[in-house]
């Protein structure tokens, strides 16, 4: 079997690839939302780490009860623990990744896990 | 302590978020290179699962003996033995993220790991 595998993802709604591409250590969503729209629920974790990139366009995230403005290029860790929920700007929509890791879990990285 | 870290990655050169997120369950690196370029080096992971997202442009990875073309849209999961090197098109630059997650650390996730 080779030891990678590959999707293609459009431009859309949702995706999910932990199935798609057999991912053993994270699992990892696409996401998109037109102008005004939000994730219809908060949200915490009970042992994962979430680490969130906004690839286009910009809205908020509301932490706790922090409001957090996000745009195009930014990156956050949110720990486990903390409520979250996401909403794009009236005017803009946002396309953004998150990965799901658990908290703690990786060990070496880099230089102490790569091989030359 | 705020639940959350959050930083600005500039379009550019090779960004890595773990220290600078505080990451604790995945290294995250933000990659570009220009038409023509290429990673100097083929490495592979001890323990590593890594995720690779094209963001911008297209080139291809080398797994293993396999060449494998990569565009805008494709994700990729590369097992930890896997000897891998990207490269930019002759033509086009590429932008990428990788995602290093220990193999296997993932318990549960989305629905069997969230509180609503």
């Amino acid at each position: 079997m080779a030891n990678y595998r590959k999707v293609s993802v459009e431009d859309g709604a949702r995706v999910e690839l932990h199935d798609k591409l057999n991912l053993t250590g994270a699992e990892v969503s696409i996401n998109a939302m037109p102008a005004g729209a939000s994730v219809p629920f908060v949200h915490a974790h009970k042992q994962n780490e979430e680490i969130y990139g906004i690839l286009e366009g910009k809205g908020k995230v509301i932490i706790d009860d922090e409001s957090v403005e996000i745009k195009a290029g930014d990156w956050l860790r949110v720990a486990p623990v903390a409520k979250r929920q996401f909403f794009a700007a009236p005017d803009c929509g946002i396309k953004y990744i998150c990965i799901q890791v658990k908290e703690n879990s990786l060990e070496g990285f880099s230089m102490t896990d790569g091989v030359m």
